[in-house]
């Protein structure tokens, strides 16, 4: 049964970019159709766990048939907004800032990083992927001549709730924080902070363990 | 009540780098105890939740006392393996691998990492950190002088699986992937993709969901 998108709760949400990648994927392999169960084999979530997920937003799949791939992968890119454009600054032009900044497939599904922003005047100036590096005192300037949907920061634990800030009074509608730090902004802005450290402390459990098990056998 | 760690559930584990951050910062704050409540407030989880995944460690909190925040920040980093030191290489050297090379704080939590491996000539022979970018065609003879724990994937997606393939002959224990594909690994080999789209997928979704929120105002 089809929910309204408010009730859908976020764990299902973060699960939809990873059937999004699966079915760009299968489209790429050419593959039609797919049920449940092959899809489970793929994307290792259980067959009821896909059928529970994807019947929050409406009956893709049909009985006996399986899933349209391209209909399916069309309908989540639309759930997740992938049909819109969104412009995008990355403040901290440091490897960080620049990978994000070359990495052109987000280009490819709407989001425009207009330009970068930096303190460190080795740095501004400088031209990413065609992107102008600015300095980060023109911030303010920028955000009254463009209009900015997110700000990407980039920088050290220590300067990023300040760019955050900064980046709030644009205004910006979303952050996207890889400084390792969690970010505070009001409750209107939308705000993911990706904790690169997060899954390398997740290896290094499963490798204890692995460990503590080879020790017990 | 004390669970053996073998039987505690992958989603309370994906939360212990949450909490050990947490308190991280608790200490820096010269905090000594915090009750689950205010350590709710903090992290965003429901303090019964906290209750309930740090119960399945053994009991750490008192009632009427709350955790005291030492002692249960180091018994989740040795939970974590934390206190182990790993030695970790890094495929591709471009602006994320040189990212990942410097970020010093991986160092500082028993993360070594040994050397950076390209195939672009204009990179080898760098250095970053102190680290030098190295040949991957030199990866196997490297694996044969060294332990190797863990690999690090910075390539593009058309390269990733066979690098994987590389990693996995050295041999490496664990793999933590940032090329955009899921990659295939045996199963004594922990993997962990990360994926940065998804997360900009999900501010994606949330930007629309206000969009039609606003719309339907």
């Amino acid at each position: 049964m089809k929910k309204d998108p408010r009730q859908v709760s976020m764990a299902v949400i973060r699960r939809l970019p990873k059937y999004h990648r699966q079915l760009q994927e299968l489209m790429e392999s050419e593959v039609n159709r797919i049920s449940s169960k092959e899809l489970s084999e793929l994307i290792g979530f259980t067959a009821s766990q896909i059928r529970q997920d994807l019947n929050c937003f409406g009956g893709f799949g049909q009985q006996g048939y399986g899933y349209d791939v391209e209909a399916l992968y069309q309908e989540i890119g639309r759930i997740l907004g992938l049909t819109k454009e969104y412009n995008a600054v990355v403040v901290g032009a440091g490897n960080l800032g620049q990978a994000i900044a070359n990495y052109s497939h987000f280009e490819k599904e709407g989001f425009h990083i207009l330009a970068l922003f930096e303190k460190n005047p080795r740095l501004i100036g400088l031209q990413i992927r065609g992107l102008p590096v600015l300095d980060v005192e023109d911030l303010q300037d920028f955000g009254q001549q463009h209009t900015v949907d997110i700000g990407i920061i980039c920088t050290n634990k220590d300067g990023a709730q300040d760019v955050a800030d900064q980046l709030v009074r644009l205004p910006v509608r979303a952050i996207w924080n890889f400084a390792p730090v969690d970010i505070e902004v009001p409750e209107n802005v939308v705000v993911e902070n990706v904790h690169l450290s997060d899954s390398l402390h997740v290896i290094s459990y499963l490798l204890h363990l692995q460990e503590e098990e080879g020790a017990s056998d």
